[in-house]
């Protein structure tokens, strides 16, 4: 029984996750050239309200879905455990959706950033090897394959990830909550099931509240004029958070009972497991104060970290920029550098917040303190997809011949959309390591392993080692997936270019007959997307697994810390690296620069501008390669990395009991070693 | 009192390492020169006999002075604490011997790579930009640096790191064996001093050992032809590794009593510290068997991986090689992808030698694990001190414009010993691994922690994290100090050649009243190097000596355990990222490949060269950026991530009775927040 309703929930989990991103790309689709149309014929304030109620569909649809599908969910399954005792089992079961949830997002991760990026490197590589083609060329067949994978990657692909961060949150602090040590309950557990669903009501109260704000950008303070945007859109997010604090408490009071306590994983000076008072307050605290100093401070300050290293604005990406000027190999030197010091303010800003919800409330903390990261996505998630409209609305724009105002005013939206982007970034980063830690904890109290997590026995340290190594194995296979793809990608864009008219003309001297092929193109991202990402996600899926089988539940351990600890410094700097490097292009490119050397142009008018021109030429050379080995790094690998760690977490939690009945969790080598 | 023995041993274990490098380096350019002569008067068996000795020198003085200090250092302190019952302060005190090793180290390895690759990158740079010179070009002022960094950063930064490695583990074993927990002593310490030299005298043992193999390849068997050199030199790391067994089985019942008990870091079952029943024979297999595994299995199947994954007769660095068709974004993206795949194979070695070593013989195991593989380290260093000698004393013939047959013998005795040095890389990452394990256990067991280290805790999990991103901002400081210190040589060279004679001839020109001036940029790189080196220095040696002040140990622990499996992720896979962009622009370069748009030529002779010349070009353009880039990665930060985890370690070993001080180990803030 157990196992059927495990299963039924993971189907659940995966079917929701799929509907809701299904709806994102439709909506988006059918926003953008609505989003031009309102900024060619109404200015700001309609092409704004188009691009963000475009957005909020993919928000709404996903929060209020994912909380209302998991809801019935426990619903039904309580019918089915009626009796309180059975409860432990019940979120067990339920534990199956967030799994469903995070499988499919490491499909629309891996799967989405592969497509994408194939069709994008390749792209790039065929303007190479074909000279003098730019990057967005109709002509090139695989133009329309790139826009289609910005859809795949950033809508679909962004919103599973989140979805997966609030269904696996969720059933953390479910089973948290749930889990009866020493045979006793948690005094939570014993009051009642409302007490139980506190985490659902957070993240339901957060989707009315997001709905509420959204009124204020779209109808009581709209967008005005250009300058307005960013600050509407800023607004949104500080706003909600800061609704969010009394409602939480409210909640918090009504809900929980007076004081809780909860078995922890911590050990008290004795070596016994530490048992956790808790207070609605306490709750409150770490749901709100941290998450407000995780959201709107840690969350905000990961944002803004982002944005000085990556935006073309700051000192980092000039820096870059300049280093441009001897060649690509310090260019990728010094952006590899960046990426790897952009680590440090996030890295300490995500250790005090787990530092402080684990001090307060245990692992419940760190799960409520991804909940309330979680509990304002509607609004992050509107504005996640409020860029990729604005930008496909600009390209339409472009490609319609519409006047030059109309783009200018997409570009403004497209801007300010990829600043608060940053943010999002930060989010999907912060969110998916409490995330993780939250899993991982609930494995641990749901093993009932009395002692900790010992990091210094032999199983375990082992793992650890392994376990720091699967994210770069993963990378490695995903980097090189993309690779093979733009290869494919660039033969086929070959041979179309290589067929001639009944003129003798081919598509680049303007034959009249042949048309572009896109159809191929968008054919070969998706196989190759679809082929590509089983052996990453086999590799994700499976290492908890086959570690847990063979060597026992101390190896599970080892393994998950050292995933989670590899896997957030490569995320932050695989997506830091890349987009420091996609602005260094943007920035010498469009000519921003001072320094005529690094204002590239194609047609220098001043004598100072001729007598640069081949140096900047070469700068500008050097900033493309930088920006093509930025693409898997950025939207491939990078945003994958935060799947590998929640879904290997979510694994191991779901295969719980599993691990604990083969020779009582030593696994089958146990006896043979041990 | 303790403190002024802990400052001497420190000053001592320093004073030892560097009159170790000095000695070395001095060796090292005595011989360069006679090998040349050598192999130019008498052939391969006298060549190869002079670089061999060449390098044995280095060999045997590091070892044989690491020992003889330390037995003397121990001596001396015998007499200060004649008492047994302070011999925990005794061998506290020896720390201070491996603190100093590996701070030397750390200037050697950090300064050393700055050194050589600012004159590397920077000569590689001023190629680019003053179009039309070659590598080596006497022209270049550049050169001579060049050529003192290698010598700088291959045998003293090297055998400061090994030799750091070797003093740390017998600290470590030191430590492990004398610490007495719960009041009462380990049997092993018990049995007495002689018992307790143990490792000391496995050290000893191998030096002997070392060198009567050494004569078997110099005398009994010498070389006689080219294709005699890898396997005479393979046949050392055999033949010494397989006499060790023996003679340490013996050392082992003659030192050790017949049974021991040690207090280790595991946990029984029930929660308290496990006691690690110990023989004789389980120590033996642990240093013979284990250092058998991972010496000659484990080393080798670590250098065996380094060597597929980075040299040119091999599929990965010929598919490295076709990507660079594509362009340079496409070398790179492959070859970092190439990088962090090679992790996979080295980790799972790694993991099982922990793994092993842990469950015979707790921490003693993993201590006499890294002793165990460092027993040949004699046979190791004059491997690796051969590389450069040879190396050198091809260049020496070259410039000394000696018959090409005399450059053709020095390359192939430089081939054999680049080859053989991948070996000798594996030993460092493996060693240096199992060191810092084997030093963070000794500390956690010189606490007297008795509930292990519960990763679970919110101090220790949040310092997991900022652990694992500690390697990252150390490679971001010493590749951006390579980046600067790469600019100022190149903007040296530029004065260079823009200064004009008397006739107005610059030395591009061909000027004979102006000489390139090398010795202004040798001292470019030195103030560099000296400069540069600070930063990542202090964030090594502050981090934990911060963590433990102001969080307490449990901070301490999970930085170290962060940091540990972090570095060796980044250190593997960094190394051999470099290793392959370095050997796939010399299989490029030197024309080996089949496929002619992959042949480097300057002067293509035959239709097909000349037809294939241009894109040749420009994939030999992309493998000299790959090259570039890989230049730090395998040259500076990569070797240098080996000593951030080892020298992280024991700092806090010998800072352990301070951090045990501090508000009881809780920290400064420990009151506060707990």
């Amino acid at each position: 029984m157990q196992g059927y309703l495990t299963a039924g929930a993971f189907l659940t989990g995966a079917a929701t996750s799929m509907l809701c991103g299904f709806l994102g790309m439709m909506i988006a689709t059918y926003s953008n050239a609505r989003t031009t149309l309102a900024c060619a014929n109404h200015g700001y304030t309609l092409g704004f309200n188009t691009a963000f109620r475009g957005g909020s569909v993919m928000g709404y649809a996903l929060c209020s879905l994912g909380v209302l599908v998991l809801w019935a969910l426990l619903t039904v399954f309580r019918k089915v455990y009626p009796d309180p005792d059975d409860w432990e089992i019940l979120f067990d079961c339920a534990a199956g959706y967030g799994l469903g949830g995070s499988t499919v997002a490491m499909f629309g991760r891996v799967g989405g950033g592969i497509y994408t990026k194939a069709a994008d490197v390749g792209a790039d590589l065929v303007g190479k090897v074909v000279a003098g083609l730019d990057e967005d060329d109709p002509n090139n067949p695989a133009t329309i394959a790139d826009n289609v994978g910005d859809n795949v990657g950033d809508i679909a692909g962004m919103g599973a990830d989140l979805f997966g961060s609030f269904a696996e949150s969720t059933c953390a602090a479910l089973v948290i909550a749930a889990a009866a040590v020493e045979g006793s309950h948690s005094t939570l557990f014993e009051a009642g099931w409302n007490a139980m669903l506190f985490p659902v009501s957070i993240s339901a109260a957060g989707i009315v509240i997001c709905i509420l704000c959204g009124f204020y950008a779209t109808n009581i303070s709209p967008v005005r004029e250009e300058k307005d945007i960013e600050w509407v859109l800023k607004l949104q997010l500080v706003l909600t958070a800061f609704i969010m604090l009394p409602v939480i408490y409210l909640l918090a009071l009504h809900l929980l009972p007076s004081e809780f306590r909860l078995e922890g994983v911590r050990l008290d000076e004795d070596g016994t497991p530490a048992k956790i008072h808790g207070t609605p307050f306490k709750a409150w605290m770490v749901d709100e104060i941290v998450c407000e100093r995780e959201e709107e401070t840690g969350g905000m300050i990961i944002g803004l970290v982002t944005e000085y290293f990556t935006s073309h604005s700051f000192i980092p990406t000039r820096e870059l920029a300049s280093a441009c000027k001897f060649g690509t190999a310090v260019n990728i030197i010094q952006g590899l550098a960046l990426g790897y010091k952009s680590c440090i303010i996030p890295v300490f800003v995500l250790s005090s917040a787990i530092f402080v919800s684990f001090q307060l409330c245990d692992l419940y903390g760190i799960a409520l303190a991804a909940l309330g990261m979680l509990a304002t996505l509607a609004c992050g998630l509107t504005i996640d997809g409020f860029g990729p409209i604005s930008d496909n609305a600009g390209g339409i724009a472009e490609m319609a011949l519409f006047n030059p105002e109309v783009r200018r005013r997409t570009d403004a939206l497209d801007a300010a959309g990829n600043t608060t982007a940053a943010i999002g970034k930060g989010f999907a980063i912060g969110s998916a390591a409490l995330v993780s830690l939250a899993l991982y904890g609930a494995f641990v109290v749901r093993l009932r392993v009395k002692t900790g997590v010992n990091i210094l026995e032999p199983t375990t340290f082992a793992f650890l080692i392994i376990g720091c190594m699967i994210p770069y194995w993963f990378a490695a296979l995903t980097m090189k997936s993309v690779g093979k793809a733009a290869g494919e990608m660039v033969a086929e864009v070959k041979r179309q270019f290589s067929l001639k008219d009944s003129k003798g003309k081919t598509l680049l001297d303007g034959s009249t007959e042949l048309k572009p092929d896109s159809l191929t193109c968008i054919q070969i991202s998706t196989a190759a997307s679809l082929k590509e990402m089983v052996a990453p996600a086999c590799l994700v899926i499976l290492s908890p697994l086959l570690a847990g089988t063979f060597f026992g539940v101390q190896a599970v351990f080892g393994l998950l810390t050292g995933s989670l600890g590899s896997s957030v410094q490569l995320a932050i700097s695989m997506s830091n690296s890349g987009g420091a490097w996609d602005n260094c292009k943007k920035f010498i490119k469009n000519g921003f620069s001072d320094d005529p050397e690094l204002r590239y142009t194609k047609n220098p008018k001043t004598q100072e501008e001729k007598d640069a021109a081949p140096k900047a030429k070469e700068a500008h050379d050097a900033a493309v390669q930088g920006d093509t080995v930025g693409d898997p790094f950025k939207d491939t690998s990078g945003p994958a990395l935060n799947i590998v760690m929640k879904l290997q977490a979510i694994v191991s939690l779901v295969f719980a009991a599993y691990f604990a009945a083969i020779n009582h969790g030593h696994g089958f080598m146990g006896n043979i070693i041990l």
